[in-house]
């Protein structure tokens, strides 16, 4: 009898953030090797340098908004999106045990999280300082450490069992309801088959500055019927005011008015990086508008062929 | 030895009007055979019938604008332009030998020519009758008869040595430079090679008549950067304010931006009607936008295969 | 007692062809004093020079199209358009009394009449010769003489009383429920008020022939939600693929989005002629989109205003 | 005599940061009251409660992308862009003295400063271990207490001095050229006078998630010819896919093109907040497009009255 090989998984660390909760909402996660990484440009390194199958990392969230290093190092290209998770956030104020709410003076946590809590500590813990960990369960376990000097920690509940700490409040954050994002990110590879449920995310680099030129791109998308789920204009680095843009659609590259886009972007603009087409977590079915189906581009290309021949 | 068939060209007649002026242009009028017909209708059903190879029809002039019913018959399809011709178009007043301007009284000439020379007409011979007949030609013509009832005949001047007038008076249109566009019809055959300086013609004919239905037709060739030269709505017949559009663009239906424009209508539209991809008369060399010439749209194409392949 | 003077209409003539039977139908029809003119330049010109206070004038036909002399005369400006009426139009046959079908060898009438009963003169006369007149009622009146070289008319059925002649056939007709449009046109002047069921016609010069100037020109309109119900590129005869556009769209000068659509013209191309706001014909309502209101207008306006002064 | 009373200037701080810097290149900077500021919302409500009269905040970085909390905090309104600063950004590696660049095993820095030396760290130290502080001044001056347990910060050179440091190596960032855009912010007021070279910002809200309206709100710039210069996408913190555009553009809210453009968006926008009118701290002049001066709006608006009146 073989084995199947058990996937590699790195992904943003340490143990006990959202990321690996997200992670282990895959069917595989629990025969899956997890090993998780400080940065997220050390998660995608580890699947660059095949030391791993895949990583999973946070893109976007509701209340935040893009996570800028993950799509400037998607952006970077030799990597892929072959799924998208998408998973509830929300924060608990762990402490030592027997800690009291009025007791916490000191109160560490990711930038993220202070920012996502910011209203609750304002009401209820005016007077408490604020300090910045690299990750919410880096600041759990800073909690946790004997001689720590903090009192409490911001972070997702699942860490107060990890870490040996109580809950002193649950449910702080300002918008209940966030959610944040996750892609599971490959080397290169023909992009899983088509789903009827599909997102393609894509990353175009203007060919220069002129007026409209985002509008041009929109226009690619817009004149087939294809709606955009996210855009984000991203700095290239190159100077102030030149973008690129960072953009998932409805659909999937192997259908045809999506292909046809996807050329047509590769045409007007500088560059287009491909980063996956993936079945959408949400599940929504995409309906094409009248004339943009696989069959409408089908016959349409049948007629031209038979023009070209001279029948009409 | 074996003759080469000799090309049978029916035309818009009767002989001595612009349109046998124009055909006479063509490098195979001379050995052809040339039959004048009495209508636009005529001349295209007998390309139609097989009783004609080719005909040759006014599609559109300077001053007068469309053809009506040669856009209406090209709509209707089973013909295809594989020429066109630009005449300029001049007028002359002829008479009977020995007739005096200050004599016509009765005037006669095609609707047209009189619209043509309506100011001319307005002030050298204001108190003249203008009288319609058929064509310039059958104008001519009915001068020519001995007991005519008309006095002066506005005509091309060629007319006058067919006909054995004389000039009265010569180039009496109101506007000079004014120009007619003619075209070569032949039966549906695979269209001209290309020549870089190429039109393509089609009608359009909508989905329904919502509001931005034309905005959508037009967006088809500005996306990929080509030209239009010539819209027309014309009414569909079956209610007013119910249109189709006859285009003619430039470049020629085998060049990917057009054949992706053409594919893109067709896709948009209830219908719509190809007539033709055919050299320029006034030879004017098309330059693709930077973005859409034929290899811009290979380089696309082979990029899409390889992204399918997972080789991005 | 002072009376009110009656008004003095000018209308394409002669008396007994469809241009009358629209004039009758306005309600100030009966007391008018109605005079018939040779040509559209004609009626219109009455008007311009005061000899008429209105003309009626047929603009387009569901059938033919544009009415191209209406068109042009239009655009040369110093008119306006006040009212539209449509009325449907249906062709008989008409012949002296005694006269048989079968002996109808040559049949006189108007070449946009000829064109719209093409096909039931081929089947039911296919040998019959057809000759042009300047109107259907100058050949039904031609038609009455007493020597007349014609056998028949193609003509309205009203003519057949005014001139003492028999229906040989009627409804004969190729396009049943054919309908053609008449506008009212008077010296300018203030527009009628708004009903909310308004027409506004304008024509557009593009200020040169850059690809995209119709593209730019429509979207004047689309981006404020407005329908455009007619639109016809004619040549300004200037020299060939010089057009201007000829333009109705829904609703009235008065109202802002209309207005301001008219400003953006203005400013976009080489020159405006606004023909008139006036009541649709069909009395169908116009139902802004959102955000496009005169409300939303007056509102935005106020937020700007209150911006400037530091308002937010 | 009578003292002009000093301005009170918020700033992020602490003392010795990039904003300060930005901050002292202001002409009134030397007089005026300069507040160092924990937070951006903490400097900005410095200005909405009047302790201070404006405040200095970094909103974009030519690497790092927006500044989100800015964007956030900006939209949230009550406040008003007047003016921006460039800066040019460079980093240095700072220590206590006697500190050898091997040594160096434990670095502290700001988050953005870690991400803008990645590239430098890993090469010339390799092994050392990033922690992070609130800013690159904490990070100094965390570094220079004497029982510090980091052995260097990553802080803008001007730091060292600040407090008492070394240079162990400059200009470490990996982009050379990195520029941060700063805006100074102030209570709502009329904005300054336009210069010429000006430009304007706004938040849109999107009235709902329709495909097209991120289409929409570019066609109202796009159609008056007004470029822009920076666009954005938040989330609003709904709910994931739900944005709100952040948009810079070209011109001032007093000149028509742009005033007309911001009454159009908040036509078609569920909200609309104006951030500022300023000039640009580029100096570049906008040259507004053929029609779309001050003086082709006012054209057109006298054309539109006039035709109200019935002079056409």
């Amino acid at each position: 009898m073989v084995d199947t090989p058990r996937t590699r998984y790195a992904y943003l660390g340490p143990a006990g953030t959202f990321t690996e909760a997200a992670l282990r909402t895959l069917p595989d996660a629990e025969q899956a090797e997890l090993t998780p990484a400080d940065t997220v440009p050390a998660a995608l390194d580890a699947v660059r340098s095949g030391a791993a199958d895949a990583a999973v990392v946070p893109i976007e969230n509701s209340v935040e908004g893009a996570v800028p290093v993950t799509l400037d190092e998607l952006a970077n290209g030799h990597l892929m999106i072959t799924r998208e998770i998408l998973l509830r956030v929300s924060f608990a104020l762990l402490a030592r045990p027997d800690t009291q709410l009025e007791d916490c003076k000191r109160i560490v946590t990711h930038p993220h999280a202070a920012a996502q809590c910011r209203q609750w500590l304002a009401e209820r813990l005016p007077h408490a300082e604020v300090l910045l960990a690299s990750s919410t369960a880096a600041a759990a376990a800073a909690v946790a450490e004997e001689t720590s000097e903090f009192d409490a920690a911001i972070a997702p509940p699942v860490a107060a069992r990890h870490y040996g700490l109580d809950v002193l409040a649950s449910e702080i954050e300002d918008t209940p309801d966030a959610v944040t994002r996750f892609v599971v990110v490959s080397r290169p590879a023909p992009p899983p088959a088509p789903t009827g449920a599909d997102k393609t995310s894509v990353v175009a680099f203007i060919r220069d500055d002129h007026p409209g030129a985002l509008l041009e791109i929109l226009e690619e998308f817009a004149i087939r019927g294809i709606n955009l789920t996210r855009i984000e204009s991203r700095p290239t680095k190159e100077r102030l005011g030149k973008y690129c843009f960072s953009i998932d659609c409805e659909g999937h590259l192997t259908e045809a008015r999506v292909g046809e886009a996807l050329m047509g972007l590769r045409r007007v603009c500088a560059e287009v990086r491909f980063l996956g087409s993936y079945p959408r977590a949400d599940g929504v079915r995409v309906c094409p508008r009248p004339g943009t189906t696989d069959a409408d581009f089908a016959s349409a290309a049948a007629w031209l062929a038979a023009l070209k021949e001279g029948r009409v």
